[in-house]
C-alpha cells in the first residue's frame, strides 16, 4: 500500500520529464523490483543507483535518463521529500549502507590497472578530452593534452610539475612533444609503479608522494583532475604550495569538473561507491583559493566534452567486457556503468561543469593570448605516424541548444 | 629636516623600481616641490596623485612610470608606511581632502558629453577594446562588439538588455549589425539624452531608469564596464535582477575591470577625483554573486587591451587639448591624464584586470564553444565602407612577458 503511494510520485516526477515506466522509448525504464520506487523517493540517487546495481531496473540508454532528469530538475523534487521523510525513513528502514559501502568501497579499491587500461587511451588519461576537431579518444586526449601545454607556453628544458600525475600518460606527453622535464607527483602506489614504467625512457620523474611534500621551485605546473579529491578546506593549502613550488613568472593550469554552488560534500552514491572524500568545487570555492596568490589568466568551460569523453569510455569497458569478466562480476559493471553514464548525462544537463582554469603568479605580462585549441593545428596519427591536420570547426554562433531528444520535456 | 627622511624613503623606493628623480629616461620624475616627499609617503595614491594635480612633480611617460611601481610592489611599502603613520600625518597636517574632494568632485561630475566625444572613438564606448586585429581604437571598439555579440550568439529579432548603455553605442551597434530589438538603460540624464539621439533611426529604446525597475525578459542581456559602479553589497542583487529579466535558454555577458583580492572600495586617488563610490570586484566576489542563479559559461582576460585603449584615449585627449582648454583648465587635464596613464600602467602590470564572463541560466547545452574573438573575421573600414578581414595573430605561444623597459627593476 505504502509503495503505491512511492510508485504514483517517482512515476509523476519521471513522467514530467518524459521518461515513461516500461515504455518503448531508449531512456524509459523497466522496473523489476517495486523496491525501486520508495527506495529511490526516499533516497534519491543513493537509493536509485544501488536499485540499479541490485539489478531492480534497466534503462537501454542511461546517459539520456539523466540528462532528462537533470534537465528537468526532478532530482531536486526527489531530494526534496528525501530530506523531508529522511527521519521516519531511518525509523522504516534498516540501511544498510555503512557495511555495504566497505563491500563496495573494498572492491572499488581494488579496482585494478587493468580495468583502466582497457577503459583509456593508449596515454592512460584519466580526465576529460577536448573533442574539437578528434575523431576519437585517442584524438582528443591528445589534443587535450597539447592544448595544455600551448596554454601554460610549456617550452624545451623548461621543468614542469604533475600533481596527481596517474599513470603517467600527461607528464609522458609533456617529456616527449614539448621537451619539458617532468615531475609527476602520486599518492598511489599502484599508479606510480606503472607510471614510472611507461615513462621509462623519458626525461620524467614519478616519485610516490604527498603534493605538499615537492620540494624546489618549477617553471609551470600542471594537475589535471586532482582538485575534485583536495576538499575545500584544503584549498588554501593546495594554491599555497602550488605558489611555492612556482617561478615567480611560471604558470599554473588546473583541471576540475566543476559543481554550480559552493558544497562541502558530494553526490551521496558517487561518494560511496566511486570516489569517496571527493567534493566538486564551485568557482567561488577556487576563486576563494586563488586569491592573493595568483592572477586569474583564463577560466575555459568546455564540459560537453566530458559527456563524450565518458561515453568513450563506457564503450571501451562494454566492449571488453569479454575480456574483464573473471575479475569483475555483473553488480560491479553495472555500478561502473551507472558511474559513468550518470556522469556524462549530468554534463551535458550542465548540472555539472568540467573547467581549466590557468593561473600565474605575478600576471603575465604583454599582450599574450591564452588559446583554446592546441596552437599547432595538427597531431600526430599513431596508426601512420604522420602529422594530421585538426579539423576545427569555427566557434559555436548561435545558439546549439541540445534537449531532450523528444517527449514531454522538451520545453526546457 | 623631516622632509629629508621622507625624500630619502622615497627615493630609495623609487631607485628599486629603477625610477630615478630628476634623472633623464622619460619614466623618471621632476620634483617641483619638495613637499611630494611627504605626502607621497603618508598618503600613497592619493597624495601622490594631489601633488601631480598640482603640478608638484612631472614625468614624461606615466604609464611607464605606474608599471614600474606596481611591478616591483613598491606601492604596498609606501602603503605600510602610510597606515602606520596615518594618525601621526593628521595631527602634522590639516588635510583638506573633503573641501578639495567636493570641489573637484563637482568638477569631475561637470565633465561634459564634449570631453568624451573627443576621446573615445566615433561610437563613444567607454570601456575596453579588444586590440587583436585592429590598426586603431575605432576598429578595436568595432572588434570588442562582435566578439561580444558573438559571445552572446545574438540573432536577428532577439531582445536585447543593454544594462548600463552609456551613450548608447553599444546598443546601435547590436541593432545595426546583428538584427537585435535593445533596449538600453542608464541612470545619467546627460547620458540617456545623447544615447537617444544617436540611435534614433535603430530598433534601440533607451530608458532613464535604474537596471533594477526594468520589467520584462529578453533573449540577451549585456553589461559593459557597469559592475564596477554597482558595489559588493549590491552584486546578489544585480544578478537577481539579470536573472530575472533573462530568458531561461538565455546568456549574460558582463565587462568588468576585476581586483586580484577581494576588496570594499577603491584606490582613494580614484575614489576621490574618478569614479566616487566604485569598487572593483575579484572573481570570487563575482561568482559568489551568481552562483545559484547562472551557470558559468566563459571568462575571458585581457588585460593587456585596457592600456591599449587608455593610451588611446590619451592620445585623443592630448591631441584635442586646444579644443577643450576653455572648459577644461590646466589642473583638470593632469588629473585626467594622470587617471588614465596611472591606470594604463595598472593593466599593463596587472594589478588589475580586465575580464569578460558569460553566464547563462541553465547552462548552454551542446558542443557550443564560446570564441574569443569574434567569429566572422571581418569588420566595415569606416573610411570606404568595405569589408576588411581581420589580422589575427596565432594565440600566443610562448611567453610574452613584458618587463620595464630597462633599468634596475628588469629583474621583476
Amino acid at each position: 500500500m505504502y509503495e503505491d503511494f512511492f510508485q504514483n510520485r517517482l512515476e509523476k516526477l519521471f513522467d514530467s520529464a518524459g521518461i515513461a515506466v516500461d515504455g518503448k522509448k531508449p531512456w524509459d525504464i523497466r522496473i523489476h523490483d517495486r523496491g525501486t520506487y520508495p527506495k529511490t523517493v526516499l533516497q534519491g540517487n543513493l537509493g536509485f543507483g544501488e536499485s540499479y546495481m541490485d539489478g531492480w531496473w534497466d534503462c537501454d540508454d542511461l546517459d539520456e535518463l539523466f540528462f532528462r532528469i537533470l534537465t528537468t530538475g526532478i532530482d531536486n523534487k526527489v531530494g526534496a521529500v528525501s530530506k523531508a521523510v529522511e527521519s521516519i525513513a531511518g525509523a522504516i528502514w534498516n540501511m544498510q549502507t555503512p557495511s555495504r559501502a566497505f563491500t563496495v568501497g573494498k572492491r572499488h579499491y581494488d579496482v585494478g590497472n587493468d580495468l583502466f587500461q582497457k577503459m583509456l587511451d593508449p596515454l592512460m588519461i584519466y580526465s576529460c578530452a577536448f573533442w574539437e576537431g578528434a575523431a576519437n579518444l585517442e584524438e582528443a586526449q591528445e589534443i587535450k593534452l597539447r592544448m595544455v601545454f600551448d596554454k601554460l607556453a610549456v617550452e624545451p628544458g623548461m621543468t614542469l610539475l604533475d600533481i596527481g600525475c596517474g599513470w603517467g600518460g600527461t607528464a609522458r606527453f609533456a617529456a616527449e612533444n614539448f621537451g619539458a622535464k617532468v615531475v609527476g607527483v602520486t599518492i598511489s602506489k599502484e599508479q606510480a609503479e606503472l607510471a614510472a614504467a611507461r615513462c621509462r625512457n623519458f626525461d620524467v620523474d614519478i616519485r610516490l608522494m604527498d603534493y605538499r611534500s615537492v620540494k624546489g621551485t618549477f617553471d609551470r605546473i600542471v594537475s589535471l583532475g586532482m582538485l575534485e579529491h583536495v576538499g575545500h578546506k584544503n584549498y588554501r593549502t593546495f594554491f599555497d604550495t602550488a605558489r611555492r613550488c612556482l617561478k615567480p613568472d611560471g604558470r599554473l593550469l588546473i583541471q576540475s569538473i566543476g559543481s554550480n554552488e559552493p558544497s562541502s560534500c558530494t553526490d551521496p552514491w558517487i561518494g560511496t561507491y566511486i570516489f569517496p572524500n571527493s567534493m566538486l568545487p564551485s568557482a567561488s570555492q577556487i576563486a576563494i583559493g586563488y586569491e592573493g596568490r595568483f592572477v586569474l589568466e583564463d577560466w575555459h568551460s568546455f564540459s560537453h566534452d566530458y559527456a563524450l569523453t565518458l561515453k568513450a569510455w563506457d564503450k571501451n569497458i562494454t566492449l571488453n567486457r569479454p575480456l574483464l569478466k573473471n575479475e569483475y562480476d555483473d553488480s560491479f559493471f553495472r555500478m561502473w556503468r551507472y558511474y559513468l553514464l550518470s556522469c556524462s548525462g549530468a554534463f551535458r544537463a550542465r548540472a555539472i561543469q568540467l573547467w581549466q582554469v590557468l593561473l600565474s603568479p605575478c600576471g603575465i605580462k604583454g599582450d599574450c593570448r591564452i588559446p583554446h585549441e592546441p596552437v599547432h593545428r595538427q597531431f600526430r596519427d599513431k596508426g601512420t605516424g604522420h602529422w594530421k591536420p585538426l579539423q576545427m570547426r569555427a566557434p559555436g554562433h548561435g545558439q546549439h541548444q541540445e534537449s531532450p531528444r523528444s517527449g514531454a520535456a522538451s520545453e526546457s
